[in-house]
């Protein structure tokens, strides 16, 4: 490795660790006080923001490697999107902070107290792709619950990124930011990203927001924990006792309301007693919204028109308006395909029967697990958390939709009189 | 890597997670008859673990690299260890059960109802070295909270842990004991630790228990989350405001009680405006107890006998009856020192000033902040958790002392009637 890549980066960890310090100590209206004036400096900032973002955006259409729109639209900046950031900085401010809360107290028969305290995580890795909101958002977070961050945006964005982490910065330092609390590596290599997830004695935590292919990599290198989010292959299973109108309305929704994202439904599992009743009405409804349908053998039995669903399609996280659809002959079939084949995101049961919901729920492998609701409220702003860092599909740590509470961690206080193990005889 | 072992390790990786699912669905009464069946079982078998472990005590007496006394001692069972092992698993069984347990819950503006839910981690493995009595221990913990273990033992124990862990296994099926819930892997390489660290498909944590080698090795190679439990270099501070007879005691009692543990002291810090009156005393005390001492130039400007202290003292774990002393400036000093050289495990303040106290426990970044007590009891019995399955050192899922509710994660379960994110119109 380079050694001004590597010592740069270790120098910004050790400066994030002094400035963890530093915001661990920060009160709840000291750290909102700072928010409001990130919030102020990013409205005021809009025409350099907007003139970084242009350079971007010429690069990218100058590119060899031409950006698809979808990529040009996240990479874009303007007005309302500026104004979104700064906006959800201060929806940031309003949220309660969960640092200090007492999680537990209890005192042992010698008389020591015990409190568990929630404290910050200490220093966050965010490594990311396109937006360069994010650059805002995920610093913004972290700072709420009194974390520095290290973030490493990608290069399509760099120019963006810098001028957004250079704004809050100097917005915040007005209102009493600490030094180095939020820092952008300038670096936007793959090497970069090696150092900052080797560099465990630094960094507490990297979260990588991005394809499945940056998430790879940051697992594949990091000696430090690492949150995070890999397919959401959601189902929805149509139980023999399901309200077949509401069935269908869950099944649209999930599927159409929309697509592109993790908590959409991508597979339908009906029960074989409802099938022939519920598959041509579902299939209507999906069709009219111009989803393509594939299915396994006793589906294409009553759908005779669809496509045959492969191996393949029960595995895959389309992000498309395309449904793979299995007629299954029980619960535990249903419970059973889950398990094996989704990403254990999340997954519904649609049923009437209230033992039937039952068993789904305990039996299902999955961050969120679903009785009558559709897929999409899998999210933190819908669980009523005020703000969302991603959704973890991990089981240690965070476990689907994580608000401010699951960028923290907690000590144990433990106050007593001299209590001493052994006998100590002076 | 070598096909064999590879995909016998893959394949006890399947069958863990089928079992997983099996233990997730056991009611707490099933799973403690299950815990009493093994006591019984350990303690039926009590020949045939002698007879295997004395040809471990034979190997390792005949290696060309011959084991400490120590880890000799470690090595060796016998009547009363197992009899330890059984009652131990009869503890396991009266302890509450935390699968289950419904964390958090709450209703939507919308009428969804939230429940988050502690549920299983799934599928846990530990990583050992030397102690057999590990296998029943570790293995139980995670069975208790519905986890499946897949063990992998040194090789200097491999005929104890094999032993033992047929005996959990036969004992344990006899009461309805899922298949594959226990499993040890048969080999005892490195290659082993590589496959494992790498079948995130199938392990959902691992769990290092030994010295720093081991758990350095398992962090490097691990896709999955890692439970780390590195080292502890406890301090206490003897504040201007300390009573300094408590002070002698809880020192003495942090050093002496058992030096060669984790929790155990290894730094005293002393306020220099009590330095001249407090060195005496506590040298004296520990000087008693044979500690050797090694001072900073302050210290040994009171103490003229003592050795200096290096720069590698304030880093060193001794594990040995050595402790270094250091005189500081202020409260800010010695917070300083313990963020900078400590390992964030458990440190104590000693001082009758309650506000110095609040800003030490607020400002020390370690699992265990402690005021007037002795270090020793960082430790998941003395916390009251009834058992415990290591200290953690990270600051993630885990902090400090590790009880059955660390063995668990968590799902949201929502209930609804039918909510849809959009409007669907059919």
């Amino acid at each position: 490795m380079s050694a001004s890549i590597s010592d740069t980066i270790h120098l910004m960890g050790r400066q994030a660790r002094a400035a963890a310090y530093r915001l661990a100590q920060l009160d709840s209206e000291h750290k909102n006080t700072i928010l409001h004036a990130m919030a102020a400096a990013l409205r005021d900032a809009s025409p350099a923001l907007l003139a970084a973002n242009a350079l971007d955006m010429a690069a990218a259409s100058a590119s060899v490697k031409p950006l698809s729109a979808a990529m040009l639209d996240r990479l874009r900046l303007d007005e309302a999107r500026i104004e979104s950031m700064a906006a959800g900085i201060e929806q940031v401010a309003t949220l309660a902070d969960p640092v200090g809360q007492v999680i537990d107290a209890w005192q042992r028969p010698n008389g020591l107290n015990i409190q568990q305290v929630r404290v910050p995580i200490g220093t966050i890795g965010i490594i990311y792709e396109s937006r360069p909101n994010v650059t805002a958002d995920a610093a913004v977070l972290c700072f709420k619950t009194g974390n520095a961050t290290i973030l490493r945006g990608g290069s399509e964005a760099i120019h963006s990124n810098r001028a957004i982490a250079e704004v809050l910065q100097a917005g915040g330092a007005a209102a009493g930011l600490p030094e180095h609390a939020i820092q952008l590596i300038p670096f936007t290599d793959r090497e970069s990203v090696a150092v900052l997830a080797q560099m465990d004695r630094w960094l507490d935590l990297i979260i990588p927001r991005g394809g499945k292919g940056l998430i790879e990599t940051v697992v594949s290198l990091a000696r430090m924990p690492v949150i995070k989010h890999y397919d959401g292959i959601c189902h929805l299973f149509v139980d023999a006792a399901a309200d077949a109108a509401m069935a269908v309305a869950l099944t649209v929704d999930s599927k159409t309301q929309k697509c592109g994202v993790c908590n959409a439904l991508e597979t339908l599992l009906v029960h074989r007693d409802i099938a022939a009743s519920f598959l041509p009405r579902v299939a209507t409804a999906l069709q009219a919204k111009h989803v393509e349908l594939r299915g396994c053998a006793a589906t294409r039995a009553v759908l005779a028109d669809i496509a045959a669903a492969t191996e393949d399609d029960w595995r895959s996280e389309y992000l498309d308006l395309i449904l793979s659809i299995k007629v299954v002959d029980s619960l535990e079939a249903a419970v059973a395909h889950i398990n094996e084949y989704g990403s254990h995101h999340t997954d519904c049961i649609v049923t009437a029967d209230e033992a039937a919901a039952g068993r789904f729920l305990r039996e299902v492998d999955s961050a969120c697990v679903f009785h009558n609701v559709s897929t999409r409220f899998a999210d933190g702003g819908e669980f009523g958390f005020g703000a969302e860092i991603g959704i973890s599909t991990d089981k240690l740590h965070a476990r689907g939709p994580m608000g401010l509470r699951e960028l923290t961690s907690y000590q144990y206080r433990v106050r007593g009189n001299g209590q001493t193990k052994g006998v100590v005889e002076l």
